[in-house]
């Protein structure tokens, strides 16, 4: 069988997020690329997809490192050679350090910004040009989405070289989403302000344990769906996710 | 045959986006209660709905006005008595004055506070009690939407009244939004960036005429489909939504 | 001894935000203008200011009442028939209601819109016609200050009717900022994040009491007149101000 | 003559703001420590400071390297023993490259965020213990001042790269604003949204050349003076700076 014509990448798989993703895009009838740094954060999911009769790859590979980002995508040629690119997901998460300022070294500022912005610039660089070349057939307007967090648009305290990072990818997203809107790809960004419900951060216990306090990485899909389905007639650059007991 | 469990409630329609959200809730198997001024402006849909084998009720009623509010939610009580609040939507639109602000009457001011302050808070206090009462039984969480605008986030010149109104509205959004949605009521802002392609703005040029450089009010209609169908982890307080054309 | 040739006035002393604000203006050798709603606001600040050789004026007067405003006004041609505005600071405060939604009266809304928005309307509609007659002669851009609070740019839970006033103030500030900066009056917002350390609230405890903790009404005045005294080329359109030990 | 108890240092000279800023430092008695790249941007200021009877310093050394800025403050330390540190300013400028996303490269992205976010870092590193040890004996809180730009609260298309630097920057002054604030450290931004009236730039033209279209930077030194020296209980975080004429 042929492959689907159309895929979805997804950049930082393991989390809860990126395998939701790409259950969903498989589900939707979309080939997955997953990129994830060690192979065993994307295997159980594309060996879960092609079992489910979808087209899953898997490609390891350090998003912040321009040689393996340009590997990455090579491969994708070679092994989706008549797919196009649809949807494209920075799901990258920075290390995220909460330090006192000065405890904290000059090396996780820039592991910080490597992972989000520098990870984010080179991943676009890549598929800005793909979902470029997709607006004419796509089903849905091709779309570069990023994972964001609280630490997008608050500095808070303890928490300076990670806010750094989320801050320079929002205004990454903003220009991007104001170059390349009008030439049909849409760019969003989804602040997610609370912790996610992963399966390794079961023990961690947020707003105290309340059912649904943790936000479901299957319904944060679901919204990375409904944006790339969005019209060009109505995209959405920004939106906050949050679960409903969260403070803010 | 029973009317359906559930129902959505839209203020405004007469405008495209109240039209299509209340076919949208229509197919999605709600019974839908459209408030407008006129009649004329809720009519056709009321026909439109009903015909497709829906349950629409149109009741006219200023928003602004506590008593033909009140008269209005009996009214409805005792037309679904046994049909219970998913959805409300306040679309009220302000009289969009562009005026320089010496010009500006003091009754312009008080006109938009009315119709997007007023108007907002009064259909709050009606629907938040609802709302809350549907929260074990809703199929989705229920939910409060407001149309915001450009003017929700930036006072421009010579839109003094305007903005005024929809900042005001902005905040009893988030005000809201922090109070009921620990209480399982999801309250949302959708800042529409643009021109809304509506049947009696067709005339209007917007973005040089380019092609879809109006918002399409049925995929507005869709993104608050999304909106109300979020999971309680999942919630999203504020969208912006605009053509793919647009400056911003 | 004839009055000095340039006058501030300032809606709402009795805070101490007004009081400072008229002893500052008044060392700056500018008659002062203290309206308020009670003569015994300012009654105290007058005779202290002109004990001290300086001009000062009292009138009472509901800023949210335009006969009352422009009676004001009247007097004030009478009164300071030489001299021109050089500084207008609208100082009112809404009685800021704490309080569950559903308890709030729709009179509490209007309330709240009447002291910050009507009200800062009607004065700039008054102030701003003088202060662009000010442009050509004035010691600085001529100067219209308002009165921001956190709410001015935050909808907390229960604070619903008050940042509805205080947004909507903040668009009028944007929008007049907007289109009378490049006629040479100076429009900014002060957004005061944080209790006055004034007479009347010296019991009120906040940040547990600490010293300064409390922001200095003296030290806010400095701010405003700093915001007065830019040049043209350098406008401030908002600022923060908060204690150090302030939680935001 | 003994050197002044206390000293600003200005990392970023050159442009007129940190020309500006050197003298008016100096004017109020502090000894002033200049850092740029090239001994010819601070020369002529050193030179001009100590024949008014000031004291000044140069240093030679990139703000983004930090063995550089270890040296200049081991110098500073042997030159200016006796001297404590009340203001430090953080006025780096990003090399502004305007360019199409696709066209820009790594390492333009990198300059970027090594120029503001890295700089900064390293400079707050040095200086907010200095900062700290000052705060009981310092005329003013001492204060961390740092220049941002338009591009620190918009991503504009063509600005992706200094748009992510300016971000970055603004998320590490809020951080530390909020961690450094209850320890008496002010740390401010401000947001210069417009160009700037400096020799080297006479001949570009903004606001269609209007006079005072362009920001005066002795005007803007101004404004830093009085962030510096508002009292711990009313601190300013963050405003914006621009010519009346300018469109936002």
């Amino acid at each position: 069988m042929a492959p689907p014509p159309f895929y979805a990448i997804i950049s930082g798989v393991g989390s809860g997020t990126g395998a939701s993703l790409a259950r969903l895009f498989a589900r939707q009838s979309y080939a997955v690329v997953l990129l994830s740094r060690k192979p065993s954060s994307y295997e159980p999911f594309v060996a879960e997809i092609t079992a489910a009769g979808g087209t899953a790859i898997g490609i390891s590979a350090d998003a912040a490192d321009p040689a393996a980002v340009d590997a990455a995508f090579e491969r994708i040629a070679r092994e989706l050679p008549d797919s196009k690119l649809a949807a494209a997901v920075y799901n990258g998460h920075a290390g995220m350090a909460r330090k006192p300022f000065l405890e904290m070294k000059l090396e996780e500022l820039e592991t910080s910004l490597k992972t989000t912005a520098n990870g984010l610039f080179i991943f676009a660089q890549k598929t800005i040009p793909l979902l470029l070349a997709s607006v004419p057939s796509s089903p849905h307007p091709p779309t570069l989405l990023v994972t964001g967090a609280t630490a997008s648009v608050r500095g808070s305290a303890f928490f300076s070289t990670f806010a750094a990072g989320k801050f320079a990818q929002r205004a990454l997203t903003q220009s991007l989403a104001r170059e390349f809107g009008p030439k049909g790809v849409h760019v969003a960004l989804a602040v997610i302000d609370g912790g996610i419900d992963t399966p390794w951060g079961k023990d961690r216990v947020v707003n105290n344990g309340v059912e649904d306090g943790k936000i479901s990485p299957d319904a944060i899909a679901e919204s990375y769906w409904h944006l790339h389905t969005q019209p060009r007639s109505c995209f959405t650059q920004e939106l906050d996710i949050r679960p409903y007991v969260e403070k803010w």
